[in-house]
């Protein structure tokens, strides 16, 4: 059932670098999510899997994932799994998200691992070697970590980072209404936000090549929140952004635009549910039906990448 | 080299009566932290262990750890494990923290599995159900969660917790010194750590049992910081502390006082290193040496215990 999942070569280009790279080749920004939820798959799929057996329902993640790679791997520069769907399967579901960023890599995508790690000193260090380091089991190119435990937790990720050409995105503005209650507290006439994105911009600029406009460390901002987004592209001119909240949770291709920079590059905007999902809605619902689902995939994802070049 | 675990049955208790069952059971507050690094494992285990075979390594972590539990089990409350460390070596660790989860169930052990996760909406509610929900895998007793994400990315955590018995442990007060970069910057006359601590302290009020004084919801904050833990346990009277930095971080028994209320309980003390690693350390060193490492354990616990009750 599973793809076989083939190495790709070390690479001797930045994390940035080989972002900018996928993103010019692959003529577009879409960043597609991997979160699969066992209730949402197409039911030729979900039929006989037990919804409390972690290994069939991990079994059957890995081969929807896997497609979903098939489909979009020609078309878009990056994936980005989500830990939480996979890790909500105990250590079945753990080694089909191995399995599928390996299988991702194969294919030549870029791999953003959604796991918004953080802790502090030596146990940082595990969660950036165990994720990003040389010698990782996931081996994932970048991944998503909170700020709330300040400069020291960063540290370890950055470095290691650096080290392994990979990257690290820091939330800096979430989608999520909730988001505001500490991210939006005013602190010396600036919001909570800022002081993060004014970090984040010091130590990307700190890794960025000579040869380069944008460093090893990117942002998380959310599309939900357009008038921000442009402030914060101002305030950190030397990082990607990875732009949550397009799609199903009401942000558009107008809404999006601020994250890029005058090149049109320096983001990636994610779309989960509408992608791997877009048999469930209008007009793949009507046009595909579930049977098709993965024609539905493909469309979507062609009306996407349409949708954020007008 | 596995011990056999045994599922402890479904508690009717919420997860502040287990908790303070439990310290009152073993008249104690020490909390073992388990933290496992293949380069400070005694020596007889890790001679002929390839440090990058995941596999192995994850192999003698499981039979590590779970000596420790058997050691540990007779004496103290509760246990944490530190994800960061199983999830370094990929699917074969992660399996070996659900096998380490259920062993210290099944000893009668309040287990906290220490991830600080935190996303929004679904996804958190994927987190939620994963490691804490009625179906979870994992199962363990409670969760650390990070703040940043705001309150519409904690309720799924909550709302999880209160349905399972379970409880979550919000990130307030952090034991690293980078941590006030966030935690301690001033706003409208209060540090960002008790506008926090104040929200936690809502939550968790609501969600506490009508014979009880502690809600479902409690807080980390660090014994490295003991003004702070004075004044964090005034404002948050109705939560768990869970206290970190004590022993290899600096902080000392005296520091740790104030996390207790007026009956001794309140807190649970973590140690980590100080405890699983003893073997390391004087006088534990010269007293029992590396090969004598669970005597060495055994010791390091029995000495925390009088350090906090004097």
């Amino acid at each position: 059932m599973t793809p076989t999942a083939a190495s790709r070569p070390a690479t001797i280009m930045t994390f940035s670098q080989l972002l900018t790279k996928a993103v010019q080749q692959k003529k577009n920004s879409v960043l597609v999510g991997l979160d699969p939820r066992l209730e949402s798959l197409p039911e030729s799929l979900r039929t006989n899997i037990p919804p409390k057996d972690c290994v069939a329902v991990s079994s059957v993640f890995e081969y929807f994932c896997c497609r979903i790679i098939d489909i979009v791997a020609p078309l878009v520069p990056a994936v980005k799994p989500q830990a939480a769907f996979f890790e909500q399967y105990g250590a079945a579901g753990m080694q089909t998200l191995e399995n599928v960023i390996q299988y991702a890599r194969s294919k030549d995508l870029v791999v953003i691992f959604d796991g918004k790690r953080n802790d502090i000193g030596s146990t940082a260090e595990a969660y950036a070697a165990g994720i990003l380091g040389k010698d990782s089991p996931w081996k994932a190119d970048a991944l998503t970590v909170s700020p709330y435990l300040g400069d020291d937790s960063l540290e370890p990720f950055v470095k290691t980072a650096v080290q392994r050409n990979a990257g690290i995105f820091v939330l800096v503005k979430t989608s999520n209404k909730g988001g505001g209650m500490l991210q939006d507290l005013q602190i010396d006439g600036k919001p909570l936000y800022r002081h993060i994105a004014e970090y984040v911009q010091k130590i990307s600029l700190e890794t960025k090549p000579q040869s380069g406009k944008y460093g090893s460390v990117g942002a998380v901002v959310g599309a939900t929140y357009p008038e921000q987004l442009a402030e914060l592209r101002a305030a950190m001119p030397n990082c990607w952004f990875l732009v949550p909240g397009f799609g199903a949770q009401g942000g558009a291709a107008k809404d999006a635009a601020a994250a890029f920079d005058s090149d049109g590059l320096g983001a990636v905007i994610n779309n989960s549910r509408g992608i791997i999902f877009a048999y469930q809605k209008e007009p793949f619902r009507s046009q595909f039906g579930e049977k098709n689902w993965e024609q539905a995939v493909e469309a979507a994802t062609k009306q996407m990448i349409a949708e954020l070049k007008s």
